[in-house]
């Protein structure tokens, strides 16, 4: 059952501006002392960063609650500050030696590799300080913080992926090790703003267990659609450097599977992630319409 | 009143083999997948730290409760490896670029700038995942999420404090910046974690800011004498490369005040900080031997 009504632009440019605000809000500005962490912290917080994962974190509230939750973006800005800060350590030198992200200059090259490294340690720990004070309940203030360590974290986290990705880069990629890489470097932040949206908005056991598997599936297919629009697209479309993976030899869905399998394995991991939310019904709508938005986008 | 009774070094060795325990279970082993950074994150966790943030948690809470309160090795560990995340990162070539410490290579010697940026993120996030999971009431815990993501952060923290290091390591040392500098590099932690030991241990709102005052006393007469000691002593005592704030150049207090008005400093703070600890009277006999011992130790 496709939510063909549902204005999924409208939605993602509503959501990106109350993250926008919050984060905003939230970092503090250029004027506040010591001046230049904070400007490195917008410059790569401010670069045009899409906020998807905020809004998949409202988008999973909507679904338990039936409305978006008062204050829920100060959840939304906290994600976005983590996934900001892992680009940051991403673009370093001794990592990725990334110069441009989303056609511009990365935080080291503008604020030199010391701001870098402090900017990104400093949006994790906000984002932190961020969570500590939500408007939730503090028992699911607790559980969100939790969550959200975890899913950063070195077992079944974004670092743990980061790191498996150095330690593969220029192994044979196989179907265990992609799958492996993508839980982790980026599946695991996805699912856990699924997650923490339906926590911060109620949800029961039952319900973080299907959001969970939801976040797992969607993310995972999120992660091959990029992978896939890396092989196929040039720079221009992108807004990066196209076929980067391949010349950095990444571990990538495709690089183990092929094109046309990896588009029909994005396809099926959808509509897996969609069966989780079959309890919802129409409630789930959003959710739904935004995550088959994410793996069809061209750019 | 001094504390004379207090066997300061019986109780420093309990309390650093109650972190130890706590840190060995709470970071994943060399065996876990990704090896590589867990073997970085223990590496300079297990480096020869003295864990005496840890020891003055542990001591405020005695101040509060009268006793140590079950699980609070837990709260220690977590302050312990937000420290050595803070330690990894400054020692990179791009902050302080040191090869040593405490006599062994650094984490970046070792296991590459990659993983080592890696592993001192790792330490903060999984530092906030051991506070999530604290064995406190939700509202407790969150205050301590708050409280410590507030001491790292940027405004009056930890990272704050090696921003306005790196910022100024050439400026002339003016009494106002060394003072901004200490208070926010290695005060706030100091701090926090005497508060956060009193929160643990059920520390009203009143109890918290005569915590708050002496913690900042403390912490204060705590980094004087550090810098004396890095003045007066050898490399061979200090386990470290004595002197090294004057050759790079660091704000010191001594650079500002010379040595003995720095000497008399950190004496009277000592007295100001045990002034605020009154109202507990014996109960407060431990935290003042081990903070009088902090300032009085020879390397």
């Amino acid at each position: 059952m496709r939510a063909m009504a549902v204005d999924v632009k409208s939605l993602t440019k509503a959501a990106a501006e109350l993250t926008d605000r919050a984060l905003e809000e939230l970092i503090p500005s250029v004027e506040t002392v010591p001046s230049s962490i904070h400007g490195a912290m917008r410059h790569s917080t401010f670069a045009g960063g899409k906020r998807l994962r905020p809004l998949l974190a409202y988008q999973a509230a909507v679904t338990i609650s039936g409305a978006l939750p008062a204050g829920i973006e100060r959840l939304g800005a906290a994600i976005e500050m983590l996934h900001t800060y892992s680009l940051i350590h991403d673009d370093l030198p001794a990592l990725d030696n990334d110069d441009l992200r989303r056609g511009k200059p990365t935080c080291h090259v503008v604020f030199g590799e010391a701001i870098a490294i402090l900017a990104g340690d400093a949006l994790q720990t906000r984002a932190f300080e961020v969570l500590a004070g939500l408007d939730t309940p503090p028992a699911a203030t607790v559980q969100i913080v939790g969550l959200v360590a975890n899913a950063v974290g070195t077992v079944e986290g974004m670092i743990g992926g980061q790191v498996l990705d150095i330690e593969n880069e220029h192994a044979k990629p196989t179907a265990e090790l992609v799958n492996a890489i993508h839980r982790a470097k980026t599946g695991a932040l996805i699912r856990v703003s699924v997650v923490a949206g339906g926590v911060y908005a109620g949800a029961t056991a039952q319900d973080v267990a299907r959001l969970d598997l939801f976040g797992r599936k969607a993310g995972l297919a999120f992660q091959i659609a990029d992978d896939v629009l890396d092989m196929t697209e040039d720079s221009s479309a992108l807004g990066k450097t196209a076929g980067k993976d391949q010349a950095t030899e990444k571990v990538t869905w495709p690089a183990v599977f092929g094109i046309e399998q990896s588009r029909r394995d994005a396809a099926r991991l959808i509509e897996e992630a969609f069966a989780a939310l079959a309890p919802y019904g129409g409630r789930a709508d959003n959710l739904k319409a935004v995550a088959r938005y994410l793996v069809e986008r061209k750019n």
